[in-house]
């Protein structure tokens, strides 16, 4: 392969009427695709259906404590439920608490609430003249969707193959008490599939952060969707760290089954320290009664227990595999040594993300639409949606079939090259 | 009957004597009652027990609109559902959204929005030097709890039988721009099992807010909770007379299944005009991704339909009625003629509200616990759980059964007479 740069303008010219043709090709077929969002596919969701049979009319639906299900009571979920979500999420039970069935909301309340209330006694935010959060980028547009909501102004920190930079982390948490939080999608991030690795951890559990109200929001959404059996990243636990180097409660964990059982229907929990948990519950109890207990028994019941949730966690990667392993093939033969875009090889999660020439990426997602396919809306991986280079693309693999898959990775990269050449062709 | 006031010291003594033997004998059984919650019973949730067999892991899981309840999407609702409750609360598919298994958590977090952002466009409630409620008294104590949660202060008014003070609600709310809303159970209301007028409605609707971002909060708990089928309570739909009225905006109308289905398992929604839903939406996008469509949907094609719904609601009825009978009859019975106490018989709804005389409600309560009885603490029907006259106790009769209710009622007409003997001694 010869990289696109070192092309003359002839050759450009000359590439570009052949890709235009093969572009042409592909539209004249008036596909719909989708490569937009992490949704799992129809076929993941028939891994679950044997869930909807777990509880019936003649089941006996009183939990472990002696509680009726079906009535009120409880505040914070159910003894099963805790037992199985703090397993998955790797901390003692009595560090759970459940919510309903999202954990996107559970992380907004805590938002909403140190707006109101503060963090265990501090000044309630909305009562502070700034408040900033970091973002590491590329990003979960969700998290930051939200801090943008409440006002409060994101600071850009750069991802790399090991995390966010955590000099630029230490430094700015260090020295401006104005940094309340940090979004982190730790494992298998949003989108580019990186693992935080053991130092980096580490350096955020040293953290001395400026701000006594200080927390690390980490959302580990894909603890457990690994795609390999073989090839797993390990990542240490943030709770425990955390304690060791006396900040207990410096961090929230946030996670999910919403990738695991049924998006939208499942259960979502929220793993902090005793006192930090005590601060919530606070707040919780006059928010609500109770959050659905029979979906939280519904839960428990069906996995039974860590193990078997693993187990169904080997099924969803049968599936997801191949669907990343096409995109990746495409885009390491058709974009391999051209210098005009990069990628990842995630090992699990729900996304690639590519790296395209600065400048770019809004223009791929729009010449790909042309053809038929739907892309995240480039931009979407930073906040206010502004991606500083515009080079950031998210690639969902996850919901359409194999098939569908193979036509929509063509259709990137035939995307990408001819972007690309305009690009080039600007500077010929 | 004689009234107590009219008996002699020596009289009061010897009666007192004689109540307190048969208070021992109570005493001596060492039982443990319970009429403090609204609480459905066993029985009563026995009867939605073919909900669990709905959805089964061989049925289409699909809703009226294309969309797979079992993944992401639709934000505030599946069509279906929205019929069912629209049909529920009296209003039009499209004035719904429907949430979590919570009214009260949308109750909360309308508040909580219209703290940080304001009301359709209004200066959040946070940057406000003050927020007030205004609290139709007795009522409902976690209404209450989410106002003093957020700093709001609340100022008791009066409930008559036809509903709030209106004169004082309209001369409050027409001068004092610092009033942003109103606390309603307009229906079978908690405690007292009023339903509002239709002249009390009717001046709701007609209300001229010196706040723009004045809203009534409806809280409709118990629209089809009625106890007979040939004496039931009917109320004006305030949405429609609020539009009439050239007021689309001012009101917020909150209801769910949780008396209807299963308590903490059931949908909530709520309803307002199509500016107030947008205002709604926009935050509801940032907090969630959507609620548990498959709970919507096994409640949509478990109940068929609002006929479906009332229907089943004669069942709840059927199991309630000599339950409120048991205590209503007893109170008629020992206390009717004594001038000690008084109470109206409601139509519907969960509760039964007794006015003691003046500072008797706590020694009444703890009088009940010393013979094992819990009721709802004294206070607790009042804004920061103060009954300035110490008079008034919600009775929940729905939780213990026919036989229990029996020595329950026994036991508090006891306590009545005990303390307010007691009471009256101290001026003979």
């Amino acid at each position: 392969m010869v990289a696109y740069e070192e092309l003359s303008k002839e050759e450009l010219l000359q590439l570009k009427s052949d890709l235009e043709a093969q572009f042409e090709d592909v539209k004249a077929q008036n596909l719909h695709l989708d490569m937009s969002r992490g949704k799992p596919s129809t076929e993941q969701l028939n891994l679950s259906m044997d869930m909807m049979d777990v509880l019936r009319s003649d089941s006996d639906l009183v939990c472990e404590e002696g509680v009726d299900c079906r009535n009120y009571g409880v505040l914070d979920g159910i003894a099963e439920a805790k037992q199985l979500l703090a397993d998955m999420m790797e901390v003692p039970k009595d560090n759970i608490v459940i919510f309903g069935n999202s954990s996107l909301n559970i992380m907004y309340d805590t938002i909403a609430r140190s707006m109101t209330h503060g963090v265990m006694g501090s000044t309630p935010w909305a009562k502070l003249d700034k408040v900033k959060f970091l973002c590491p980028v590329p990003g979960y547009d969700r998290h930051f969707a939200i801090t943008e909501y409440f006002g409060i102004e994101m600071i850009n920190v750069p991802m790399t193959p090991t995390g966010p930079d955590m000099d630029m982390v230490e430094e700015l948490v260090s020295t401006d008490p104005a940094i309340k939080g940090i979004w982190c999608v730790p494992k298998y991030s949003n989108p580019q599939g990186i693992t935080y690795s053991d130092e980096t951890v580490h350096r955020f559990a040293k953290l001395n952060p400026a701000a006594e109200d200080f927390r690390i929001f980490w959302d580990n959404a894909y603890g457990i969707h690994h795609l390999y059996e073989d090839k797993q990243d390990y990542l240490i636990e943030i709770l425990m760290e955390c304690k060791k180097e006396g900040h207990p409660d410096m961090v929230y964990k946030f996670s999910s089954t919403s990738k695991i059982s049924f998006p939208g229907s499942g259960i979502a929990a929220i793993a902090a320290s005793d006192a930090n948990l005590a601060d919530i519950r606070k707040q919780m109890r006059i928010q609500t009664i109770g959050h659905d207990k029979l979906n939280q028994l519904r839960h428990a019941r069906y996995f039974g227990n860590i193990h078997g949730m693993v187990q169904h966690m080997k099924k969803h990667a049968d599936i997801l595999r191949p669907k990343f392993d096409i995109v990746l093939k495409t885009l390491d033969k058709e974009l391999g040594g051209l210098g005009i875009g990069s990628w990842l090889a995630p090992r699990g999660g729900y996304f690639i993300s590519f790296d395209s020439m600065d400048g770019c990426a809004k223009a791929i997602v729009a010449k790909a639409k042309e053809a038929g396919l739907v892309m995240t809306g480039a931009g979407a991986t930073f906040p206010y949606g502004k991606d500083p280079k515009d080079s950031n693309i998210r690639i969902a693999p996850s919901y359409p079939t194999v098939k569908e898959l193979k036509l929509a990775a063509k259709i990137f990269v035939l995307s990408v090259k001819l972007v690309s050449i305009d690009k080039l062709l600007q500077t010929k």
